[in-house]
């Protein structure tokens, strides 16, 4: 299974047999609101808290991933997920509602990727016929956890970007018919010594990086195999400082195939800043929107290279630079 | 690789290469302090705060484990961590400081064996030669996150636990000698209503019940089979619940060989009320003590059900009660 060094080729392709995208009213006017499964005009879904709003968004994805793969909760053997809660507390809490043996992920807005690459090594290795993978993110949990409450009204630079509310989720299995996991690669934790949390995008770039360089190496292709290489979260500025800097390491992507789930996912009149971000802002762009394309045939080939900035507030506060992390799916149909 | 339910049976049993403890000042002064590798007196390490100290402690085991197994870091494909801090930060920021690509895991004070289950997919389906497992706990830094900061000497009742200050790290290769895994359970999350943090062990009781049963059922075996079953952290009062549950639900473990890592790690005399906790519980009595047993000829067969609440101070705050968890990994030689 191990190609290169840190890739992983799969074989049997498993087979990702539903999928669904679950997101909140700010998703629901964005760009890409006809290829989410499920659109919340009220961002607190009828909870008395944003946190369980979140595992709402979370538990809806999951069953509805489940429902479309034409399963019930009892075939599915395991449940991968992460969240950028403390204690992730949305993915052990959604895993208390659906009962599934679970295995809790963290990557920060890489999880879902981590998430579905660990679910195809258990599926392609006949470690279970049906493997839930999830993620999710809510705008206002996060902003009171790692930042200030909404409320506050405080002040972004341009820099900044805005976390999707929103969850995704996929069934992957044995076989049958869809999109099929075909590799994985797992990336490095790199730092660049930045430590501007309202510039995650910039500290994010050389991980994705990183990992692009390390996928391409790894499984001896070129950049034109895929018809759409995405980033999770870069946001314009991001994903300029990486396009520039793959540039300069000699790897060429064509412009027209190099994009960014934090950008395609709102419109540009949206007040966004500079684009979208969080766990749900892959998760949500990669299991609606691209799988939608790949099942109507306008997509054939995707890689998906979430990014994840593995800072905390506490680390933060003590001066720490940010240690980012991208991981790489490669879907093919 | 799956068989029943929830468990993973690893045919080519991925061997366990080299594993380390690193402990603090009061596991040096417990019944295990000859089982660990390297043992500290300040509590500090010193770090300029707790959180810095816990990743040294993670650091420390990673790097013993892999030159135990006769490695360098360049050799190890991937390294599975997690913590209880917040966007487990200790396991994060030593995975930047090993340069391994990195995947994060979180399962509460279950993370050690969540990361060593996962292992042994990625090494037992050939997904690399060599993985390194880890997971970490710091008294003061947990204390100061999830409760009172220590200097407050707040009181606490008989049922509470302390915190195991430490790390473990387990290195795994396709081939070789040593102590092997042979399989895992991968447990649901059983929450049976209880709300009290200051009384862990009653709440993941039921979680431990719950895996152990699944992994007998689908394994088709007797608990006789080992020589040793221990649970992670349910300390005195919890393992004494999980006890009585298996007897209730007509499952017979011998009592002298059905243990717990959080009654072992403290000597009776130390105030830990009612025993160790935290990820390192499990990671350093199972990665130090089992282990050297387990080489010195003394226990040929292990099953380790690690335990975890996966609480956070919010969702505490918040009303919920705890869902808890346990995943069991068999070692044998």
């Amino acid at each position: 299974m191990i190609q290169g060094h840190q890739t992983w080729v799969f074989y049997s392709k498993p087979v990702i047999l539903g999928s669904a995208a679950v997101g909140g009213p700010f998703e629901a006017k964005g760009a890409l609101a006809e290829d989410f499964d499920i659109l919340h005009e009220d961002i607190w879904l009828g909870q008395d808290s944003y946190e369980k709003a979140e595992k709402k968004l979370l538990e809806q994805a999951c069953e509805k991933a489940i429902e479309k793969a034409g399963l019930k909760k009892e075939d599915v053997q395991f449940f991968l997920s992460g969240d950028l809660m403390n204690q992730i507390i949305s993915s052990s809490f959604t895993a208390r509602t659906l009962g599934i043996p679970y295995l809790g992920v963290f990557g920060a807005c890489s999880s879902a990727m981590e998430a579905l690459a660990l679910a195809s090594v258990i599926v392609d290795s006949k470690g279970a016929d049906y493997v839930l993978a999830g993620a999710s993110s809510h705008n206002a949990a996060v902003e009171k956890q790692f930042r200030y409450p909404t409320e506050y009204g405080s002040q972004k630079p341009p820099t900044a970007q805005w976390t999707v509310t929103g969850a995704g989720a996929a069934l992957l299995g044995q076989k049958g018919h869809g999109p099929r996991v075909t590799s994985a690669t797992i990336g490095r934790v790199i730092d660049m010594g930045l430590s501007d949390p309202f510039n995650m995008g910039a500290a994010m770039a050389p991980a994705a990086v990183d990992t692009i360089e390390a996928h391409f190496r790894d499984m001896n292709i070129d950049p034109s195999y895929y018809d759409v290489i995405a980033t999770g979260d870069l946001g314009r500025v991001g994903h300029k400082i990486a396009a520039d800097l793959l540039a300069e390491h000699g790897l060429k992507i064509p412009q027209e195939i190099f994009t960014d789930c934090g950008i395609l996912i709102y419109k540009p009149e949206q007040p966004v800043i500079a684009g979208g971000s969080g766990c749900a802002c892959s998760a949500t762009v990669t299991y609606g929107h691209f799988l939608n394309q790949m099942r109507k045939g306008v997509l054939r080939r995707i890689l998906i290279v979430a990014t994840g900035a593995l800072l905390s507030p506490l680390s933060y506060q003590q001066k720490e630079s940010i240690p980012c992390i991208a991981h790489a799916v490669s879907i093919e149909i």
